[in-house]
């Protein structure tokens, strides 16, 4: 008995020990190893919300006043030294490392010494109505003798004399008004262009191919002032008469002496004198007090009623000025010149802790024509707090899975050149791991509402992200828009769809140019902006030496609160696409998006193209293929298996790589500077987007194009390269191993 | 009592549970899932060994027969659907899947009704000495009514009549020994070309430049005879008398009609006046029974002895005939013409288990000028039977990690252009997913030894993969050289170190060119070859009618055993590719070549660059800062966590990638059907590479250019960017999330 009770224990134990391992080993034991559960996890999104609640308005204020405090054009040393080492520093002690990046390269000043002016010069040489020469100071916060005088970037000096033309905004369509309809000859004349609608530069090179021997650039209050015209700065935020825009002139991206090739001590640099795409003819900006001057005693027949501005004259075409000054002449005197200065790029990075060789990367430039308050240092204030903030959140424990890097941009302002010559040093790089570009230029050009450039792909990310993020304005919450997506779509509702925001398309206005149009990676720009009724060519102040500290915190944004929803957001977008496992890249709105763009095409040019015997209907079987190719990867993205991290991989390379697949490396319609084939800067306007831009430069004043035939083969070649290009895009998410598009099953 | 027993019985439950709890949970669970395990081990060796036992003889032998049996130039029913109809079927029965992929190109064939030939002609019009205007059948398969007769490919049309002038190989320099040294006008003459050294295109090329009206090709026995002349074919494989080469000489990648876009549907295609590249002289190949004809006739000095051939006569340069016939002129009537027709490739794709969307390539075209018994067949042979023992191993349960493609290219003789096309298609899919392209043109070419051509990074693979294959020869088992490698390296040593092989750079002879020169995918060519002492031009019945099933199962592969041992090493090379963990691509070996290229050019060209005052520095600054990196890759490779899925991933792709980083996406020099800046196709040679090819270029010649301004400028750019390129790859190796390369640390 004994015996057989120990056996009854010793069973017991047994028994007790062979269940207890059997659920040790299958019913405890964690199906997956920590790592890899925490791997298959979104980010947590108490992290996201925390990073909103650390942004603080003092701190960005404090950036602010400190960014802003002196005028810090690129190639000066406040820019490239004192900014640049401050922003390095606090980096490299608060993120996983930062680096400084140096490149060479031609930028441009005005003689110190021998300002530019404009002048009324008569027959003996008497020069009258001289313009100003400085603008003048209008709150103490302005006053600095480092203070760059108005000027243009890239401008030929020189001296011209000659009859002054009014040419309106100088968009390709008033020239041909002028030429054209009034059969005028513009050989010789100074053009007097007012600013907005279009690139400068554009204005520049249109009133080069017409003829023009120079030009001057004034602000017309119709496009700078709203209000009333003795209610402007300092009483509000409105363009006074004495301010003129700065801004640069050349008409592509980068170095121009490097094109194509980073500005590295390597580098091969062109001979000045072979540069493409540098102005020709002098040019110089006038504020509109000087331009009343010379447009009120223009001869010549009334402007037709678009081109009026909102001075108190009759605007006159010209040529040349009326009675009794019509032996006078318009005299354009410019001085600058071009030198080679050595500009910085700033990077910060916070390693991914699953995918550090995936990148979010977030960028502002840095340099000003000024002060730089507006722009770009209320984009800079922003994200030294939205980096600090990050900061704090790897203090408490956070990791991204994904690596995020901060960019900090010299000499944005003279052609987008820190971010272009990194992109191209750095492009094999970033090509296969930035699985996006979010740029902030400015935090606020206004208080009204958000205001979002991006590529389709990253829409839904920004209204997800804007409906998270509180509302700066507290007169919008008591009405019931409790966030910056209520504004947002309440101010300007898609005009596809009311209930979503409408979203821009990037031109290549700012610094995520050369991602988007050389990488292929996908891309937006946010800032807040002014109330669109308002019908402005850009904020007032923009590019004036009125751009500070004053302006900002007395009338543009008390408190801060815009700058911080802008730097939330930005927050919330980045830890979205670095935390969550599949990103939200919403490749169907792409084809949604391609749908209306084949569709507005076709009514645009359907009859044209159908008179010649051209079809469209390759683009629009591609687009097609493209759209149902984008609702099974969606579909695959939804329904993967978020524990299998080579599943999510190829997924989320796929998403990722969509918008690479745009890219055509020979550039769009033989630009080598944009080679995004469904999006990429107007050929008359550079800052502006077109859809489908090989194919409208092709068309583009067809009818008038002397040689017919080699015009609509270039029609022709640009749908076929549509319809490959778009074709080639959908294979890319075909699933798995099984080689995708193109071939015949049968 | 009873209590504290029960107790006890209980406790000793309780604590048995415990324990047993616990081992099951610690000791026993799985650290890792059973998927994830598995995941992260390299390919069982033991499925390596099958495959290579699976690959038989006599299986290739059948695929042979059936793949010879007829002529099946490219566009012909044979090709097009008997062929291409049959590896689809059998693909897609065996295989994951295949497709066809069409492409609707140029292509070019004699006028079967009014052949192209060769006579001497007199002032009053009278011929004689016509060449053959076919091959003399020598063997019974060789007879078949749809032989396409020797003619050029894209040759124009045209009767020619002019003095004869022989050119020697009609390379640059021999062109330049005639016009410079002997100060001879060729405007308007015939030359008389020997096949070899360079393509045959680039002769072509250089005629038309220096002037000459014709060209006449012809295959010397001095370069495709290397025993006795009245041993040749059908006693020996020398080729007789009667063989003449075809061949394209066009002189790019690709369908002329649709340069750098895909030949679909949709695709613009040139008005061929408009397609650059096409020969312009009529053009056409004779053999060398003919060529005796009118080389003993000619007048002129005596040639120099490097331009001697093996014919019985005094090699003359003329210019004409020496008397009695010096009123003769030579003449050359080319009815060719050239015509669209539909090409294509066929794909088939084993799905890989792990990593779908990484493929590994493996090619060998389908289309010949003739029976191509040799050219392709004999490649195509090797691919069938490898495809079928990869179908019989997945039958037995085994699935690669990686996907693995095979394609059957179209029309690869007229200028590569099934698999460029098919790049061109395909480049968005196949750019970021391709791990190697293994290309077998054909398996042998002579069964003396391997010769491969490899970018550098494949050298180890292909070493490794050589050492596990029988050698085919029993007579080098005896002498102790068991596996192919010992031959190998026995036969072609590399000149740096005995103990390896000499691999060959790629020029742009076959497939791998649009691979590797567009897409910067990392690729490889292999196959048997003859014994080096021969110094053939070519194996010596290449692109004549004579390459049938007769000549490679009679004189040339007796067992097939070369054929098998090529196939095999193939197998074993896609197998390692395919499921190796941590991919095998040597980055250190490109780092070894590079300092290699880098020490050369500076031998070469490093006193002529000094006396310009050009330093080369940056490059080798640049070689040093990459070769570091590949021994920093290397080591991480070598300690990855082979168990976190990600980590593997991301160093895959940094070596996968690596030569990605050297494509420049504006073409080498400007040309931008070569991309790749290490290695290019030499700008006088297409057969052949040029290391640093667009320094090499401008470096060219450079004495003799008119403006050596410009030159010089040339030269400088090209070594910008070397530096630059080099820099680039050495950044895309940085560990991590740091992004890497180029900025200052400071």
């Amino acid at each position: 008995m004994k015996l057989v009770h120990a056996l009854g224990i010793l069973a017991i134990g047994v028994v007790s020990l062979v269940i207890g391992i059997l659920i040790g080993r299958f019913a405890i034991a964690p199906e997956l190893p920590e790592w890899l559960r925490s791997m298959s996890h979104d980010g947590n999104p108490k992290y996201r919300y925390e990073l909103q609640k650390e942004i603080q308005t003092h701190k960005i204020e404090q950036n602010l006043k400190y960014f802003s405090s002196k005028p810090h054009i690129a190639g000066s040393s406040q820019e490239e030294d004192v900014l640049a080492n401050y922003i390095y520093t606090t980096w490299k002690s608060s993120l996983n490392g930062a680096k400084i990046y140096n490149y060479t390269v031609l930028l441009s000043y005005p003689n110190s010494t021998d300002p530019n002016y404009v002048a009324i010069v008569s027959s003996d040489g008497t020069e009258s109505d001289i313009s100003d020469k400085v603008e003048k100071i209008l709150s103490p916060d302005q006053n600095d003798s480092t203070v760059v005088n108005p000027f243009n970037a890239y401008s030929p000096s020189g001296v011209i004399v000659g009859d002054p033309v009014y040419v309106n905004y100088g968009a390709v369509e008033d020239f041909h008004y002028l030429t054209r309809n009034l059969s005028m000859n513009l050989n010789g004349t100074v053009a007097i262009a007012r600013y907005g609608k279009i690139f400068r530069g554009d204005k520049v090179k249109n009133g080069q191919t017409f003829g023009c021997a120079g030009m001057i650039l004034y602000s017309d209050p119709a496009d700078y002032v709203a209000g009333d015209l003795d209610r402007v700065f300092p009483h509000d935020w409105w363009l006074p008469g004495t301010g003129a825009q700065r801004g640069t002139v050349f008409n592509t991206d980068g170095d121009p002496l490097t094109p194509f090739y980073p500005a590295i001590e390597s580098a091969f640099s062109l001979d000045e004198k072979d540069i493409s795409n540098l102005p020709l003819i002098p040019v110089t900006p006038i504020g509109y007090n000087d331009a009343q001057k010379y447009l009120s005693k223009m001869a010549g027949i009334e402007a037709p009623s678009a081109w009026k501005g909102k001075l108190n004259l009759m605007y006159r075409v010209g040529p040349g000025f009326e009675s009794p000054f019509e032996e006078r002449k318009l005299k354009l005197y410019v001085k600058s010149y071009n030198v080679k200065k050595t500009i910085r790029n700033v990077i910060g990075f916070i390693e991914g802790k699953y995918e550090p060789d995936r990148y979010v990367v977030l960028g502002n430039h840095r340099d000003a024509w000024v002060f730089g308050a507006i722009d770009p240092s209320s984009g800079t204030a922003a994200m030294m707090e939205l980096s600090r903030s990050m900061a704090r959140m790897l203090e408490k424990g956070w990791r991204p899975r994904r690596s995020i890097l901060f960019c900090s941009w010299g000499a944005e302002e003279y052609g987008l050149i820190g971010s272009t010559e990194w992109v191209e040093e750095m492009g094999k790089v970033l090509g296969p791991r930035t699985v996006a570009y979010l740029n902030v230029d400015l935090s606020l050009a206004g208080n009204s509402t958000l205001r979002a450039l991006a590529t389709p792909i990253l829409h839904k990310l920004l209204f997800e992200a804007a409906k998270t993020v509180e509302n700066p304005n507290p007169d919008e919450v008591k009405a019931g828009r409790k966030t910056v997506f209520d504004t947002w779509v309440a101010n300007l509702p898609s005009s596809h769809d009311p209930t979503i925001p409408r979203v821009g398309d990037l031109g290549s206005g700012s610094d995520y140019s050369s991602f988007l149009q050389i990488l292929g990676i996908s891309s937006a720009d946010v800032r807040y902006t002014y109330d669109q009724k308002y019908s402005l060519s850009s904020y007032p102040m923009y590019h004036s030496v009125y751009e500070t500290m004053d302006l900002v915190s007395r009338i543009m944004d008390r408190g801060f609160k815009y700058h911080q929803a802008v730097a939330r957001l930005w927050g919330e977008m980045a830890l979205r696409l670095s935390d969550d496992v599949i990103v939200t890249l919403d490749c169907v709105q792409y084809a949604t998006t391609m749908q209306r763009i084949v569709s507005d095409v076709e009514k645009t040019y359907g009859p044209l193209l159908q008179k010649k015997g051209i079809t469209f209907d390759t683009v629009k079987e591609a687009a097609n293929k493209f759209e149902a190719a984008t609702h099974a990867l969606q579909n695959r993205a939804e329904n993967a298996n978020k524990q299998n991290p080579l599943e999510v991989r190829k997924i989320n390379d796929q998403l990722m790589l969509l918008e690479r697949a745009f890219i055509d490396p020979l550039g769009v319609a033989g630009n080598l500077y944009y080679r995004h084939v469904i999006y990429a800067p107007n050929q008359h306007n550079l800052y502006a987007a077109s859809s489908f831009p090989g194919l409208a430069a092709a068309m583009f004043d067809i009818e008038h194009d002397l040689n017919q035939e080699l015009r609509w083969q270039q029609v022709q070649k640009e749908i076929s390269i549509l319809a490959y290009t778009i074709n080639s895009a959908a294979s890319t998410m075909q699933d798995h191993g099984k080689i995708g598009g193109g071939g015949v099953q049968r």
